[in-house]
């Protein structure tokens, strides 16, 4: 069956977005600095050649292990679940060919219509809650993973469900000091996990965890 | 100059201790699962050589890079300084030849006269600020380093002080769910890190930080 995997970057404070990064200051990037401390959590994914290749970003860019990593967790992928703060933040900022080439289960509590983009990115909104996301996710996945790409509110849903089998985080050198935190809410049954693998590159840690 | 540095074990949800692991219920390991918890996150380091020695645990225990690095960071430190929560609690729990060798400075408002231990140790308890304190520390560690040992509350007073050279974190792949966490209230001028070493272990990954 397909896993259900999360892929993100935290910062060492464990933060997945620093305070300031929302709508309201998209085009505020100064905003409490939130668009430097991004930078910070994120860079080192735009300079991989195969994450630009796929934002049409231009040429170039690393080809070691990290690029080798995310285009294995790009190719994995069947299908996306994401909140709708995700999404909309998403809406400004992915090229017109969005870069999931998988449907996307969109959690809302609006109604919309699919929207269909070019390159095989359809997004769903669902409002039928996390559980029956992820049985449409799995059902439309063509027996590949589904990743549960995020807010942090998404993930912890998904954790206190139990469900998630693969945790990879690509932990950065940066404090925050506020925002979103990833690891919040959690209920004391939440499921356990082991290390999998590390690597470790100048600038992030990439941990990668497996459900016990 | 001295470094003045940080070693702890941190949750992967970021706590140092877990819920209830606190004086109160010492004696009562099933409280909210804390003695679990906490094993969960330190038993790694029960199993080497040179922390058994030092505990006075008995014989026995792995030699491997993480021994090699426990001893390393054992050897550096000159002088300690630590809350008066992990006093008491160490207070109950240190043989007695206290781990420490070094004099070590108890942040707290109670006077008390220092506590000379065998072995080393030597314990003052101070009422004049973590600035004062990491003073004597300084003055006091024969040119060796500072180790601020903890609790969370006085980590994150050094930090925002922007006095930690060095933060080395054993991450466990375990989640709380709940207790004290290391990264809170931190000011938005606190110290910012690089990566400088990675130990991957199958317990716990063993991040080194360096102030940039």
């Amino acid at each position: 069956m397909s896993k259900v995997f999360v892929n993100i970057g935290l910062s060492l404070d464990g933060y997945m977005t620093p305070e300031g990064m929302t709508i309201e200051h998209w085009d505020r990037p100064e905003y409490k600095n939130w668009a430097a401390k991004w930078g910070k959590l994120m860079g080192w994914i735009f300079n991989q050649q195969y994450f630009r290749e796929n934002l049409k970003l231009g040429p170039g860019g690393e080809t070691g292990p990290a690029n080798d990593m995310i285009r294995r967790t790009t190719e994995r992928i069947g299908a996306n679940i994401m909140g709708k703060r995700m999404f909309d933040a998403g809406e400004r900022s992915w090229p017109e060919e969005a870069p999931f080439h998988t449907p996307v289960y969109v959690l809302t509590h609006q109604k919309r219509e699919p929207w269909v983009r070019p390159g095989g990115t359809t997004f769903y909104f669902l409002d039928d809650g996390p559980a029956r996301a992820l049985e449409l996710a799995r059902e439309s996945s063509g027996g590949r993973d589904v990743r549960i790409a995020g807010g942090p509110d998404v993930i912890q849903q998904y954790l206190n469900m139990g469900v998630i089998d693969e945790l990879e985080i690509a932990l950065a050198p940066v404090l925050f000091g506020g925002g979103r935190r990833l690891f919040e809410n959690l209920h004391e049954a939440v499921s356990q996990f082991r290390i999998d693998r590390v690597l470790d590159t100048p600038a992030v840690t990439h941990l990668r965890y497996v459900r016990e």
